[in-house]
């Protein structure tokens, strides 16, 4: 195994015992159980977006890799470093279609930038060292490696170090950087849509300094794996997710420079509203897209437009705490006067986690990890991963009922793994934003089935309970107040905590 | 939508809201919503295997469908009718690769028998007649509809009935009906290895026949669809689980005949150890496999033999109430002593279930649903969608703490539908199976990382507190008296209850 690899996020079965075992006597990774798939495939995509560099995940055959396919799907989007070890029926043993087999590379295939299927013992080494270099390769993705049981036997043994850089190609073209400078200055009001590694550390930083020397909006992808933010660092504004809402704000933008970023689109299609928000006009340079070395681009561009001079603030803007009864707003509120500097903020929450978007600039600088692949309840496991791949760091999921509802068995890998997590469950009792979809869209939701298919409030869903029924200690919170109190008192101490914020 | 169907269950996106909307006005299909598509999923499964005719699972995207993907195997493995639509990007968003998008057709092809793209709003109608035929063509399987949101307008709207019948083909010869019956009648210790329909209903009651003509055992698949059993009705033996026993109960006998099964194979494939338990035998007759018409070929069999007598069952063998600290063979003990007839029981504990078996040809008679592919955690959505098939009929889940933990969401849907089931969860606090599968093959479970991803007793988890958190009453017990007590309670009332029985 790769001697920079120190965690394997595991649910194994029988197939994987040999790799299981391998561990006990490879030094230095940490085997982390989760309770089903998702937990591990969620929080390999968390560790990957804070770490840097690949977690091994360690699944069991087909089922369960089905079982993490979604958050995978979502690591995908946020070009996580991921290396899925899935084991395999004996390759002798294929033939006989038992039970748990299924065609595996098919479910890879759909997330996986690498694919193989290690063909003897003696192949395992240099295939995991490919993986690796896959999973790094070309901003990150995920690589996925089927390993038959017969030959998992040489799993052990030294490795090769894992390589640092991610090497990411191909960049930007010289004309294509003049072009956006030359956009950028005779603009009045152009803007930067970033991604990728333009949302944080030195793509981030030279970001802030083109829009110092130019005057331009940074605007920030709707689904992005990572930004830094909070009061001193480059503002950047979230893309709002509705479709009329984001190409009204891209309207109003003269020259639209691209950097990290796929060319927006809209979650969804809907009759008679854009999709494809850039269609059609002349105004749009994309510098780099998701593949493409973002940090170099915006280098030549700002190095092009003289741009020397680092971000300068706006004067602070203290944070009120809200009072009363809880809503999203006064959630946001309170989370974002209260939360530390260094933080990492997983708000995954849909409807619930926007107004905190739009507030977050304001609070102590911080890190987010957002959902990027659109795939519901990750939240819970990205704060895992996260909080494993920098445990110095205070991590707060703020998320959804419904979202958390995918995720309930996450507690229990927080709890014993003690890790470093306030949960915040924002219980408005509904799948909130398809009932605002259909109100969008003038559909009528108040039906029984419509009505039933959209709401979790009958029953309610005691989410302290199942906190507390893992080992994770829990608080019913109804007013601003007591949950600024109970948030100080979680960031007071250290080890998991969930907030029952119900409203 | 075809008039006999009667149930949707949904966890619908953005993408499935014309179909919601259109529950609403289509009368007789119920829709139910599922917190996690793996309990949509499983429910189906449940409720295609009891009723003989498919519901309808609607799934939001490529990662709805993945998160129900691992029981849409196990569902194909049982031969479930299953119908899954899955919502997909409007047409002509499909080129913008919104968040969400993935390949479905791929993802869908691992499990489906048959996989449809509806290309228009009018092809709609007539593509989900077809996969209504799908669904119940060779025994029945899984047929998936990808329906693109623009394309959904015209779902609602009447259809043309459900066929009732099961078309299987194609038949055993004749001659091979004449080496079967020859091989028995010369056999002193033949048996039949039964599966699909002919563990239930007229399959069940020809196997009888043929087993009092001609002395012959009768067994079951391991990972059977519907079994239906107890004292007077002919008594299948279930093939052990471990390959040497499974090997060791077939060497011993004199004449196999297999009938609606596929010929046996070992789970997982160990060195040294039998994977396909009969090659190489001149005593082997495979009347009808799982494609084929088990009930019409062992009609023909018992016609052969002159079978008509019905089975003539053991005198009874009542069994007693254990007493004392509770293990997995008193569990097993005081289901079987207790429960009703007719009653659906569904054993998806991997090693605490095992006893069950051995004793349930002693209880009362009832049916049985088992894990068919092996996609651990299905038991919870198995029983919702057996209760949906038979609200008559009590059904009771013995599930495993490890299996259980994939499908913590179900006691909410349980909750919500007021559905008569009782789960004993057997909280052994380890996925024992893996412990004994390393102890059978001489592997060293005890270090850290072996039996860290082994266990699941740190923390333990509150099973009592987490069916009362999403509205399920509950009890945890530790003795077979208390557990008795909980069961005849549970027993006397109707709607969903917990027993958390730890051992």
């Amino acid at each position: 195994l790769g001697a920079d690899i120190e965690l394997c996020l595991a649910n194994p079965g029988t197939t994987e015992m040999p790799i299981v075992l391998a561990l006990d006597t490879v030094p230095g990774i940490r085997p982390v159980l989760g309770l089903h798939e998702t937990i591990c495939t969620g929080a390999a995509d968390g560790y990957g977006r804070i770490a840097g560099k690949p977690a091994l995940v360690l699944l069991h055959l087909g089922p369960g890799l089905a079982n993490g396919l979604a958050n995978l799907h979502n690591a995908r989007r946020a070009r996580s470093p991921v290396v899925v070890l899935v084991g395999e029926h004996a390759s002798w043993h294929m033939a006989a279609d038992a039970p748990l087999a299924m065609e595996i590379e098919k479910l890879a295939e759909t997330f996986s930038a690498a694919v193989e299927r290690v063909a003897s013992p003696e192949g395992i080494g240099p295939a995991l060292r490919r993986a690796i270099a896959s999973a790094l390769a070309r901003n990150g993705g995920v690589a996925t490696l089927v390993v038959p049981h017969d030959h998992q036997i040489a799993v052990a043994g030294p490795g090769s170090p894992v390589p640092d850089a991610v090497p990411a190609t191909p960049t930007a073209e010289e004309r294509t950087v003049r072009d956006a400078a030359a956009l950028l200055r005779s603009g009045q009001s152009g803007a930067l849509i970033l991604g990728g590694r333009a949302l944080h550390g030195t793509g981030l930083e030279l970001a802030g300094r083109i829009a110092r020397r130019t005057g331009c909006a940074l605007l920030g992808e709707v689904g992005f794996a990572r930004l830094e933010t909070g009061w001193g660092l480059p503002s950047v504004r979230r893309l709002p997710y509705f479709a009329n809402e984001a190409q009204e704000a891209l309207r109003r933008l003269r020259g639209v420079i691209g950097v990290g970023a796929k060319k927006p689109v809209s979650f969804f299609g809907w009759p008679g509203q854009p999709n494809r928000y850039l269609d059609g006009r002349d105004d749009v340079v994309w510098l780099a897209g998701p593949d493409e070395d973002a940090v170099d681009a915006l280098e030549r561009l700002a190095d092009r437009l003289g741009a020397f001079e680092p971000w300068r603030p706006e004067p602070p803007d203290p944070l009120d705490l809200p009072t009363g009864a809880l809503d999203a707003a006064k959630i946001a509120g309170v989370l974002a006067a209260l939360q530390p500097e260094g933080a990492i903020i997983v708000p995954t929450a849909v409807t619930s986690a926007y107004p905190y978007s739009t507030i977050a600039t304001r609070a102590r600088p911080h890190t987010q990890l957002a959902l990027t692949g659109g795939a519901i309840g990750e939240g819970p496991a990205l704060a895992i991963g996260a909080a494993l791949a920098d445990p110095g760091r205070k991590v707060v999921n703020l998320e959804a009922d419904g979202s958390c509802a995918y995720a309930m068995q996450a507690f229990w890998t927080q709890a014993r793994e003690r890790l470093d997590i306030v949960t915040i469950v924002c219980a408005n009792q509904a799948y909130r934003i398809l009932q605002l979809e259909m109100e969008r869209a003038g559909m009528p939701w108040q039906g029984p089935a419509a009505s039933g298919l959209t709401s979790l409030s009958r029953p309610p869903i005691g989410w302290a309970r199942i906190a507390e029924a893992q080992g994770v200690p829990a608080r019913r919170v109804e007013t601003a107040e007591d949950l600024a109190d109970g948030l100080r008192a979680a960031l007071a101490t250290r080890g998991p905590l969930l907030l029952e914020a119900v409203f």
